[in-house]
């Protein structure tokens, strides 16, 4: 690597000498040089400025720069140093290696604390993930420590070795063949879906396919789709914020009320049938007879958010409400469960009616997701790394969830324990009347513990609880956490 | 690599025996059966059924599930492999290397040629990539064989080799710290426009950043985006698909005539001030004050499509438009002219009053683009190697772009050529009158050579033309390409 090199900019991720973030000392206490300096970098550090791999100038030149002494930049590097977020490297200097917890670069600051609202905006969260906290229990998130690099890589490589130049082109807005397929058979193994790879159409994550079939629900005239009650806070935002209602239908220990459904006239409905969001009930076979008839009998239209089937601990996961239902259910999958949502990547079988008209949407959203990832989870999935990620996965995930179960039955006596037996995450509640959820999540945050207040997840009247994701925490962290959570509930 | 493995899905990418393909040799003409065997799989192998990559099943095994001589089966396979579709690998099998041209598993067959249409349809340019072609001089595509395979991969490695566990989450819908920033540098170094990070918001490409302005504008009550004429037919066909009007606005030497612009009403106006899309013509310093006073005194906006500005081949490019009215231009760009489509990365720097507005349409849109991506095309940035990378293009196109204006003036002497200066492709427009285009380039593929009809990307009365890539093809294949055209105007 080239040492510093003032003035040039974007050559190397040397951060250049001169005009340095336009750092003035003109308004400085004297005597608190080091101090400033070494906040003004944490913020940069911070907001995005100086990313991580960012080499800071030498202090010499810093110290040149902004004519102070070059113990004063020392010191202030030296700190940021023992905070962790540089380290420096001898003669190759000092390297930004970590931002501070607050990383977010996005625009609005995180001022007010996020929890404290009974109705959350669409960007909760967005301020709930840049909020700090020690022990992060938010839920719909896998073990991202256990994303498999060194397998994402190498199938990388195989898939760079061979690619046509053409594949780097403007490619079907559907996907990639080699995807399709591999989602077709992906399917057939877990989901017991049988479908032609011509049927499955590649999306950037589940939160697209519902745009999508929004925008044909609005084109045929729909301005509904129902949601189950308790449900998906972030799918029902995400559907509201594209105009559509959102009436609740109740979700008892079978699952849906079909029944409910019937009588609220909607003509569409968003469920979770293998393990409900949040409660994680499995719809049962009866109900499942009763939303083929409502389909049937009705022309209904079901979307089918399988979020996280694959993930199912004491038995085989239950078959998609696709495979018994063609005609009148969109499916919509994704990897974000599976192996990480940065990777937005999913993908949604519609009924053969709808294909050509998600397929122009998808065209119209963005052309196509990127073939490359495309194709590097096609290698993953024909290689069978994908499968062994998954069991080694849920290995982890099953003990994990094992700790937070005993956890809760020592530290939240009065706690019921909902959706164990599947998923990355449990639903608690408490008896009626005994706590308010969103105080309880709003202190939990301020002693480092974020979690998601069940109200959040509900439209109607429901006992207080909270969301806890567990697949992405250490046991003792999950039992730190359950602890505090004791506490505070024993405190109120 | 494991034999193939009969029954089992997904394991591996070899092609299941049982159940294979469902082939039924019940109906089969006697004395057919390889030819029709053959048939069969070729028609899988073209429809993606069995990707590129996937292994025949053993011919003992595939003989013994048809029930026929394994003799048919191995004379199939022998077919196949000398059309070039499959390889024989001794004990490892058969296996797909190639699809046959129609390639294309999207759900519309390729019957109609795409080009005898004077008004394309939305899928226009998905037909067209379809259509079999010797040399495609489809504008729009930089050189493909060049994008950098191993510093991609190597960058990629550098960054799972650091990266934190979170990143692989939900992440900020704007974009990574890091690519924002890399972008803003670029636009700094490249396109003469100042902006902090946190002012760019990285998309799917600009095709996306279309679809999320468009949101913006409905919302306003704006029903209208004007477009230069000649224009983008894509750019087009995306914001009426979007239910937008695109009323034409006149370009001429000097580029988009603002006087039109002004009579015209329209509040929002598609530039393409660098090198306009499909002229060449650079917007010149006197229109440019115009259009400044156009917006300022209107409070018009401007989405400012800066497709292939890097790509200038006599002197530097002229800035951006953004760089001087940051406050009515929406500025738009992306890698797809710089490295490839298929990354679907691009980036908008809007006026500060549309940016929250921008991002949470991005959110609603697809929660961000993926992470992984960003942050390899981030490194690359700051490494300094994609602007080695597009030196060492500009030099290939350059040569490219000299061989196909040689070979227009000895092939077709009747033709000027326009835009030569910058970009990855030429307009040349024949006198009025002297031939159809449309037709010229339907006869032009069915020689073999696919380009785009001018008249595509015109709203008025214009002279015949047709938009010849160059970046893409070897100066052999241009020259060809363009002595094919010379002979069929020369014989109409």
């Amino acid at each position: 690597m080239s040492r510093s090199n003032p003035g040039e900019i974007g050559r190397s991720i040397t951060a250049a000498g001169s005009d340095f973030l336009q750092l003035s000392t003109a308004d400085v206490p004297a005597g608190g040089l080091s101090t400033w300096l070494a906040d003004q970098l944490r913020g940069a550090i911070a907001d995005g400025r100086l990313p991580v791999g960012t080499r800071l100038p030498p202090t010499r030149v810093l110290a040149g720069e902004l004519q102070v002494s070059r113990g004063v930049v020392t010191e202030a590097y030296q700190r940021l140093t023992e905070d962790g977020h540089t380290k420096a490297r001898g003669r190759a200097g000092t390297t930004v290696v970590a931002a501070p917890f607050t990383t977010n670069t996005s625009v609005s600051s995180v001022t007010v604390p996020p929890l404290v609202v009974e109705e959350p905006g669409v960007d909760v969260f967005d301020l709930l993930r840049a909020a700090p906290a020690r022990i992060d229990l938010t839920p719909g998130v896998p073990d991202l420590t256990a994303f498999p690099r060194a397998a994402w890589l190498k199938a990388e490589r195989a898939v760079l070795d061979r690619l046509s130049a053409s594949s780097f082109g403007y490619g079907d807005p559907a996907g990639t063949p080699e995807l399709r397929l591999a989602v077709a058979r992906w399917l057939a193994r877990y989901r017991g879906v049988q479908v032609d790879p011509s049927e499955v159409i590649i999306v950037a994550g589940v939160a697209q396919a519902l745009s999508l079939i929004t925008q044909l629900l609005h084109a045929d005239g729909i301005d509904t789709l129902a949601v189950e009650d308790p449900g998906s806070l972030g799918s029902r935002q995400h559907l509201e914020s594209l105009g559509l209602r959102t009436p609740p239908i109740p979700v008892d220990a079978d699952g849906v009320r079909v029944d409910e459904l019937h009588s609220s006239g909607a003509r569409a409905v968003l469920l979770t049938p293998a393990h409900q969001f949040p409660t994680g009930v499995v719809l049962d076979g009866e109900r499942r007879r009763e939303l083929i008839q409502w389909a049937t009998e009705t022309g209904g239209l079901i979307v089918e958010d399988d979020y996280d089937a694959e993930h199912r601990y004491d038995r085989p996961p239950v078959p998609a409400l696709r495979a018994m239902l063609a005609d009148h259910v969109i499916y919509a999958g994704s990897v974000s469960k599976l192996l990480a949502p940065a990777l937005r990547i999913g993908w949604m079988v519609p009924p053969p009616a709808y294909r050509d008209r998600l397929i122009a949407a998808k065209r119209l959203a963005d052309l196509g997701n990127a073939a490359l990832p495309q194709l590097v989870l096609a290698h993953l999935m024909d290689s069978g790394d994908l499968e062994r990620q998954l069991r080694y996965a849920r290995r982890r995930h099953r003990r994990r969830r094992d700790t937070m179960i005993d956890a809760i039955s020592n530290h939240l006596p009065t706690a019921t324990v909902h959706g164990a037996a599947a998923g990355l995450h449990l639903t608690i509640t408490f008896p009626d009347g005994a706590l308010d959820d969103v105080n309880l999540a709003t202190r939990a945050l301020a002693e480092g513990v974020k979690t998601h207040p069940l109200s959040w997840h509900t439209q109607t009247e429901h006992p207080p609880g909270l969301v806890l994701g567990y697949a992405a925490r250490t046991p003792t962290a999950l039992t730190e956490a359950v602890e505090i959570l004791g506490s505070l509930v024993a405190g109120s």
